[in-house]
């Protein structure tokens, strides 16, 4: 499969096939499509477990030793290509990534574990680099590095440099954040300019210099998240649109509450160079991957107040309403520029293989 | 580097020496040498913090939300080759061998996460048959697969399936285990025969038939372990030999702890079929990883109770003592079976790379 496959790829499909392959495609790996269809068809079946089958992006465990306290334990591997990109690298993305994954838990990180697949021949001084940049990311957000592993595998079976971060956190007494919580009338909230992580790497990736460099959105959020809970907003779920951008996610939530969501395509904001670079390579920005935004499910009673503490946050300032639930089928309905509604297709090719 | 490094690279270098090459080759991940060095001269300085530099096989963590309780996190990536070995394959020892070090901290496991790197072209049934063995392994140890990640990567750039399992589990208000215990005077039992699993993947990687077929040794710990606590043992530090074998932890115990080893090579267990095998590819058991073994060090006048517990429960009924703690320099000393005296040398090179 080319590298530089092109948007019309996410227009394939509207909803899941099974998993008819094989064997293992890039697609699998795309984070929709025929990755929901690996994980429903394949992994849930043999490793099922409750925590597991509820999908979110972390599980949330109550030791009985633990009276009273949640844990949240979540995991990603960062194969990114390139392992440097412009707003970051491999280093700080695979802290970024693990955090977030534990703040949309509801979670307060505690710490993080690192594991390198190395492959044979990758320069010192870059893996030194690239640590040095995991290794400040995560200081930044004052969670340390608690565990780690070292693999190397011989040249040709790896690239470059494989992360897996695993995170773990603490969700406070009285927080209640994931899919089965959204319900018709709640609010649809991002905290920012989506895809830009996706057009970044892309970027690079493709040799495509822009009038105005794009940067990663790459960023932890678990302070935006507690800046949510301040103002004491019932946040019903929270999601952060990695692989499949925010399109991917408002599927799987539809899909997982039972519910229909309205999407408002003119209230989502887009950057000027995002938006050219989307129409340049015939990409939606709704699924392009960001790495620093969240998406917050809120009582529509509630939504001004968590609008207002998304955007008094830095990495919040271009928060928006982007749509609400509402009672009808699993669905994603997009509400056009022009006024049109159209049902926003499942993405079932593979917008952008390894992008985080 | 060649795939079949005999025994003698074992004998290189007799302490670790600078991080020297400007490039990452095989032994930066055999668990010994130059992985300690790796990680000394640019993991650590990188990641700096309190819970990694205990350099244990996991990480404590008391959260003060959680009163009293303590975390204990760790991770772990397998690349072994090949992925299906006498014994075992990917799935089950990727769940043994994160089990394992939960259990040398003294924790009873409560989830296991599972991230896979996924080639492009790794047939689906290959998948579905490791993963299933995977689930079982969980499943048969009473842990579950909470949370997972698939990452998918262009032919060429991986090699079939890596698999990451991170793990969570409790250490009981009580239990004090690491190498800061280890003292002078301490007896060192080892659960059963060394080498199995080393032996067991390497004589499929060279195509030899063996009289008799040597499996792999690998198998979940935390019962043995509980076991051993069941007697009220006061358990000083617990270590499963994998990468490296028991020469290898042997080492890092001296160094960490700061004392002398006496390591008795008439005392240490080792299959007759292991052994013939290391005859034959010129390999030492004692550098020969295990991944269903422990260490323990407890103190000599607990040991006969200790080695007691440890040889009632199936998993360990060939434990022995096979050494003890004493005063002196960080170096591991081994009395031979004709009663000479010799320093156990630190392995320098590689000897088995993608063991585990």
């Amino acid at each position: 499969m080319s590298r530089s496959t092109r948007g019309d790829a996410l227009l394939g499909a509207s909803c899941p096939r099974p998993l008819d392959a094989d064997r293992i495609t890039l697609s699998h790996g795309a984070g929709a499509g025929a990755s929901a269809r690996l994980f429903e068809e394949l992994l849930l079946p043999a490793l099922d477990n409750p925590a597991l089958a509820s999908r979110h992006d972390g599980a949330l465990l109550e030791p009985p030793e633990l009276a009273g306290g949640r844990i949240a334990f979540t995991t990603d591997t960062f194969v990114v290509d390139p392992l440097v990109f412009p707003g970051g690298d491999i280093g700080s993305l695979a802290v970024h990534g693990t955090l977030n994954d534990l703040a949309m838990c509801g979670a307060r990180p505690l710490a993080l574990s690192c594991a390198l697949v190395l492959e044979e021949g990758l320069p010192i001084e870059r893996l030194r680099g690239l640590m040095a940049s995991l290794g400040r990311a995560a200081h930044a957000a004052g969670v340390p590095i608690a565990t780690g592993d070292t693999k190397v595998v011989e040249r040709g079976k790896g690239d470059g440099l494989f992360v897996n971060t695993s995170g773990i956190g603490i969700v406070p007494a009285g927080r209640e954040v994931g899919p089965a919580r959204v319900r018709p009338g709640d609010a649809i909230l991002v905290s920012g300019c989506v895809g830009r992580h996706g057009a970044a790497v892309l970027s690079v990736r493709e040799g495509i210099a822009f009038e105005s460099a794009i940067e990663s959105d790459s960023a932890p959020l678990p302070d935006l998240v507690e800046a949510l809970f301040a103002v004491g907003a019932d946040v019903h779920c929270l999601r952060d649109p990695t692989r499949g951008g925010v399109g991917a996610v408002l599927h799987e939530i539809a899909s997982a509450a039972g519910v229909e969501i309205e999407l408002r395509e003119a209230s989502l904001p887009v950057d000027a160079a995002v938006a050219s670079a989307c129409e340049l390579l015939g990409l939606d920005p709704l699924f392009l991957a960001c790495e620093g935004r969240l998406l917050a499910f809120v009582p529509e009673s509630e939504s001004d107040a968590a609008l207002a503490s998304l955007r008094a946050h830095s990495l919040g300032r271009d928060a928006e309403r982007i749509g609400r639930v509402s009672v009808g089928r699993p669905r994603v309905v997009v509400e056009t520029r022009i006024g049109a509604r159209r049902l926003l297709p499942f993405p079932a090719g593979d917008p952008l293989p390894r992008i985080c």
